[in-house]
């Protein structure tokens, strides 16, 4: 089990085991090869994970090969969904116990096609998986966000080769989405408009930096990339909370998702990166303020004293250099 | 020159190129081997570096050899020192014009020894180099605040191996900064204590995560440590703002910094790490709720989408047995 302590000064959770088993340097041992053996996430290896949350599957019992999208609870989760939600205060320190749910999407059973390989209905199906996760925990009244995300290559934290996505709901709501939630609250305040719908709209007028564009979603490496080759994805049409995605929004999402990062495959040579699904806390009512979207963003640089002593990011690339680029690839047409 | 665009949500700066010659992905090319063929650090290499800024020389002129210490401009600068400091409105977007200072310091003319092989003499030199320039800055109006860290090993984003640290002038307070100030400020409202004082009243009390200890210093693996083996020096007086440190504490602080530098070094052989000394910005009078300090992250693990996603992080050592740990190891005397 882990326990959340909050640092007294910046309001960060930190996550730390409760025990002292942990007195040896234990890190996630990283694959480095292109290498299946032993994959508990490929056919045949069911039982290697913790028994399925949900499949995806024609025909066939729970965990037994012949899925298309598997999820399962991560075998050494950083929260656990068993236990009460406690409370309480140590010296200046205040912690709270570490409940959570910490789920892995399976995103394929192909151990060597990335999201990026996937076709478009095979994208749509982890798209449909992220959604239908995130209605289920919000059941769970003592969460209150859900963050979904991806770690790619070694250099994004990926422990496991084999591709997939994670989902983690909270307890709380994290420090990051109470900042974003609130500087975006900020210019609504004062405009009276949606910050990312006034972002989205001048992205479409300059039309320097787009790299899909379809009736629903748009893809761009946005003016104020912190990342070389950042792209960020938006619906079109304002909505504040992922999980309601329109049912049939859903394939045009995993489009514009897959898209993006097979231009980015192609361009960068298949680098590392982490995207992230930014959305509101679970609260039930969409706001006016926020805007849900993705961010990709490629590893290629490492973050460095400045930019931790900081918060300011250095990008050596213009981003209507870096959306050129991504343009300039071919990309499989489903 | 570069050019600072603000994230209009978020608040974060970022530094981008301003013309479009960065058209091709340029990383600064990173040095693996233990090689110090053309190392612009080395001895006989001075003109190798821009002019030197300062350096402690017993003999010889500027940009020749026999100095110990060393400070020049940075060559590929984030910021530049010449121009007006300007600032303009685009669209949703806030840009500054890219004024700032950034300089290198070279610990020492030995390639091969890191702060923590230094003697406590040597460390002295660099604490010394530090101080100066940070006294030197500051009287130029243009910059609000001054950042002093260091990036060792290639995970860390040194690009050059040659021991070196890194002094950055800005002509606005960093967003980390404010955060960190603003959550000791609620903290001081609360209780009229200055948050880091009670932390090491807290670390002196427990006495289990202590890893250095003397008259004016303390160094220890905090209690909310966000990495495994983070360390946190203080000066136990008082002050906020670094460049105030009294000339008979320069000693002390120097032998905190080197011998904790010393035993991360010693207990995980060698891990790449940045350090980051936190100070109050530039203003000419001493805050009663800041406390300037000193931050060590060993680099062990990859900050994922989670930690990015969330601003939570997971610490999988527990700091009391980080020190235990890192008080096991011989480190040298002097």
């Amino acid at each position: 089990m882990n326990e959340l302590i909050r640092d007294p000064i910046t309001a960060r959770w930190i996550i730390v085991p409760m025990d002292s088993s942990a007195d040896t340097v234990h890190f996630a041992t990283e694959i480095h090869s292109k290498n299946k053996d032993n994959c508990p996430f490929c056919y045949g290896s069911e039982t290697m994970t913790p028994p399925e949350i949900v499949a995806h599957r024609k025909s066939g019992g729970a965990n037994t090969p012949n899925w298309s999208v598997r999820v399962v609870p991560n075998k050494f989760p950083a929260l656990r969904i068993e236990g009460e939600f406690e409370r309480q205060g140590i010296g200046v320190f205040d912690m709270m116990s570490g409940v959570g749910a910490h789920e892995v999407i399976i995103d394929t059973p192909d151990h060597f096609r990335d999201m990026a390989d996937l076709t478009h209905a095979e994208a749509e199906e982890v798209v449909w998986a992220y959604r239908a996760r995130s209605l289920d925990l919000r059941k769970d009244k003592r969460f209150k966000y859900i963050l979904i995300f991806k770690n790619y290559g070694r250099s994004a934290g990926a422990s496991l080769e084999h591709p997939h996505s994670q989902l983690i709901a909270l307890p709380i709501v994290p420090k990051r989405v109470h900042e974003e939630m609130e500087g975006a609250a900020k210019y609504y305040d004062y405009k009276e408009r949606c910050v990312f719908c006034d972002i989205v709209r001048e992205e479409l007028e300059e039309n320097e930096r787009i790299i899909y564009n379809d009736d629903r979603f748009i893809a761009f490496c946005p003016y104020v990339s912190r990342f070389a080759y950042e792209v960020w994805i938006l619906p079109k049409k304002h909505s504040s909370d992922f999980a309601n995605i329109d049912r049939d929004c859903v394939a045009c999402f995993a489009k514009a998702l897959r898209d993006s990062l097979a231009r980015i495959k192609g361009f960068l040579k298949d680098p590392a990166y982490n995207f992230i699904i930014h959305t509101s806390p679970i609260n039930g009512h969409e706001r006016e303020d926020y805007h849900w979207h993705v961010e990709i963003m490629p590893k290629l640089s490492k973050v460095a004293g400045f930019e931790w002593g900081s918060g300011f990011y250095v990008n050596p690339v213009l981003p209507y250099i870096a959306a050129k680029n991504l343009m300039s690839v071919a990309i499989p047409e489903k």
